[in-house]
């Protein structure tokens, strides 16, 4: 089959960079393979297990593509010939294309330095609904369950198991959950929610190994203590899926992700990569880095697609902010750019400063909730680096603002005298507004 | 009594500019006079009469001043000597400042062109806690009230009372309610939500005249209508408190507003005007305006304050924004910048772009609310004017991010390519973000 532009991989960098790509060239024909019959929202996959029940309530349609008019094949490419611009499938099929887009994708990385990785009712979190189906109709019927690794997926897995009424353990090697996105101060907070809410939550130690005759039945931690488990879930990062790009020619960083540039070109012409897969930089220094991210992954997906034939944005994708947030019970946490941990590794001169206000005025409204913000801040320039907020569920927005400041190079100046908009119902108070607050607390550190 | 820093007027332009000047310049004196024994958070007046139930939930803590060591005089200054810099007061109190600031605030119009506007239980809505709490007790004792003119102010009281169960009917002499902030698809939103909650909202037309002896019986309206009454709350609009920076000397400009420049400098030195009594000019025209937010406020403040003895924050404040948003039951409202009337108004040569999606993913999460995100765009800069947001309580931050891309001159390319954090329970999908798709939208339509 023939098609102008041919994407590999169906998840949220696929669709997009297929929905885009249509939308931005319609007289382009566009055509998506992927492996699996059914995509997997990635960032909902942990609700499956609590909150929506069932991994078919986590399904991305295909609506969208459909109605665009985007050929879906569910098929593997196999091998992708780079002179004759062909690339032959797991089912045979023949596909030649003009423009062709990796976004392949990442699956989780298995511990294979801890013996028993490998027992049955060891499992990892791949974005593969049949897995997930089998592994929830096995953790449907157990009830001490384990979990290695309190990255963001660890966490919201091991709320969504405790809601269900599981004994959940959480163990992280770090001193803290969620270390490498949060400083102390947020993953505190958030390890003080989950163990109000019944999850038990071990930090700063690591697991020897997985015991058990044929089935997992525990674990034994770095200080020789036991705990009992019937299941371990292992979340502890996940690896670009690059075997393909490197077969084809695709030279892969140190990390293993595909080299690109800033508008997804690989080194080879007409070859792109988006996503999990690609090559990241870390927004402030050009830093390698390994943030994946499903937003991340949009954000690449819109730019490769919108510059297949010609560049048509200049500039506007210069590295990876790295916007998270998650949510534990009434509680949400927020991350966008460097934290001070990361900014001070970095060699950074910064000052950084923290407001604590609530999230409604007057504050005993109703749903408030306390808000706090943390600016980092470069300390000549007054940039921008980095936020952290915790607060309601308004933290997923709000961290959206800092985001914005961020790629708007706007300074601490900016931030004194700018103009936000509150609301008694919905936002801080205009006089206590935590992210303002906080830049004012920078601004008197300011040389 | 001598002070380094007066200022007049204790709503949120007062207390923010006292705080900030005092804590960026902490060797000064500051000292804050008002009229109001005890001050109303003034964007949470509506909620006195619903949620909250009573103006004592409403009030602006002292301890933020206190606790800086700001001095505070409940008095009133009638006359100020710009030559000797000295004040004069109510209390026979004698002031002499260094700088002065004029945070004299606003009051209701008062519609004196409606016979029957000064009669029993006819009310307006003043930031004055002893006449609100006479208005409280009158209107518990009463059920059918009309509420004349549906700004927000009239928007949320209107839903307050009908929260206590009272018959609420909202007369609006524009098509629309809300029509000065929102375009038209946004208010008819609001108003199918106040309907559904039972105020009956009447549009496009006027009030003749309020009816009843002494007290207010009903009014009749200009198409011969009677609706009956035992009240009237008259919402339509504020005036700014001028009359003593008048008999200053301090120029008003056409609409009664203290001129001032970018620092919130008046034309005599050493006297600042900010908050609803200061002038305000358009962000992206330049023109007069008349909008009078806490928030735009408090902005103000800030600017005022940092720059008392030496400019330190350049062209930081070059308009206001009006970031303005409002809730009613589970809908929120949000919009800032120029609406798409008011672009077309002003002769802009724009694009606009509307995307609705849902504000959690997958969209069947409990709390998941419809989001319809609307951006107004200058054609050929691709500079963002305005944008509008309908959806859940994130409304309240994700007109912020809009906030933000416009006062850092954000455009459609950055926007297209912008990223934003996503999480399940807390945002939209990375794959269909509203404000990401009505960036897209309006892209396509660029020349």
């Amino acid at each position: 089959m023939k098609t102008d532009i041919l994407i590999i991989g169906g998840s949220a960098a696929g669709q997009v960079s297929a929905m885009t790509a249509k939308s931005a060239h319609p007289e382009k024909n566009v055509t998506l393979i992927r492996r699996e019959e059914k995509v997997m929202i990635p960032c909902g996959i942990p609700y499956i297990f609590g909150t929506l029940g069932s991994s078919d309530k986590n399904i991305s349609p295909d609506a969208g593509l459909e109605k665009l008019g985007i050929n879906i094949f569910i098929d593997e490419v196999l091998t992708v010939n780079k002179d004759e611009k062909i690339c032959k499938t797991k089912k045979e099929e023949t596909f030649s294309y003009d423009k062709l887009i990796f976004a392949t994708g990442s699956e989780p990385m298995i511990m294979k330095f801890i013996p028993g990785h490998d027992k049955e009712n060891a499992f990892t979190i791949p974005k593969n609904k049949v897995y997930l189906d089998v592994l929830q109709q096995k953790l449907d019927k157990l009830n001490k369950i384990i979990v290695i690794g309190a990255g963001f997926i660890g966490v919201e897995i091991s709320d969504e198991l405790n809601k269900k009424g599981k004994e959940i353990t959480l163990i992280e090697l770090l001193p803290n959950i969620m270390a490498s996105a949060f400083d102390p101060e947020f993953s505190e907070l958030a390890e003080k929610a989950l163990a109000e809410r019944g999850v038990k939550v071990l930090t700063g130690i690591a697991v020897k190994e997985i015991t058990g005759d044929k089935s997992v039945n525990g674990v034994i931690l770095n200080d020789g203590s036991k705990i009992e488990a019937e299941a371990v879930i292992m979340s502890c990062g996940y690896k670009p899926n690059t075997a393909l790009a490197k077969e084809t020619g695709l030279v892969l960083n140190e990390y293993g992700f595909i080299q690109v540039d800033r508008y997804m070109r690989t080194n080879i012409e007409d070859i792109y990569a988006i996503g999990d897969c690609a090559e990241k930089r870390e927004f402030s220094t050009g830093k390698l880095s390994k943030i994946m991210l499903a937003s991340t992954a949009c954000a690449e997906a819109r730019v490769a697609a919108l510059n297949l034939y010609e560049l048509s944005t200049v500039n506007t994708f210069r590295g990876t902010i790295g916007i998270y947030s998650t949510n534990i019970g009434n509680t949400s946490y927020g991350v966008a750019g460097l934290t001070e941990a990361i900014a001070r590794e970095d060699k950074f001169d910064i000052i950084t400063g923290s407001f604590t206000g609530v999230d409604r005025h007057p504050g005993h409204l109703e749903d408030a909730s306390p808000q706090m913000v943390k600016l980092i801040i470069q300390k000549k320039s007054g940039a921008v680096l980095g936020g952290e907020v915790y607060g309601g569920k308004s933290v997923g927005e709000l961290i959206n603002v800092i985001g914005f400041a961020i790629q708007a190079d706007m300074t601490i100046n900016d931030l004194l005298v700018a103009q936000i908009g509150t609301q008694p119902m919905l936002t801080a108070s205009p006089a206590a507004y935590p992210l303002i607050k906080a830049a004012e607390i920078c601004a008197k550190k300011m040389p």
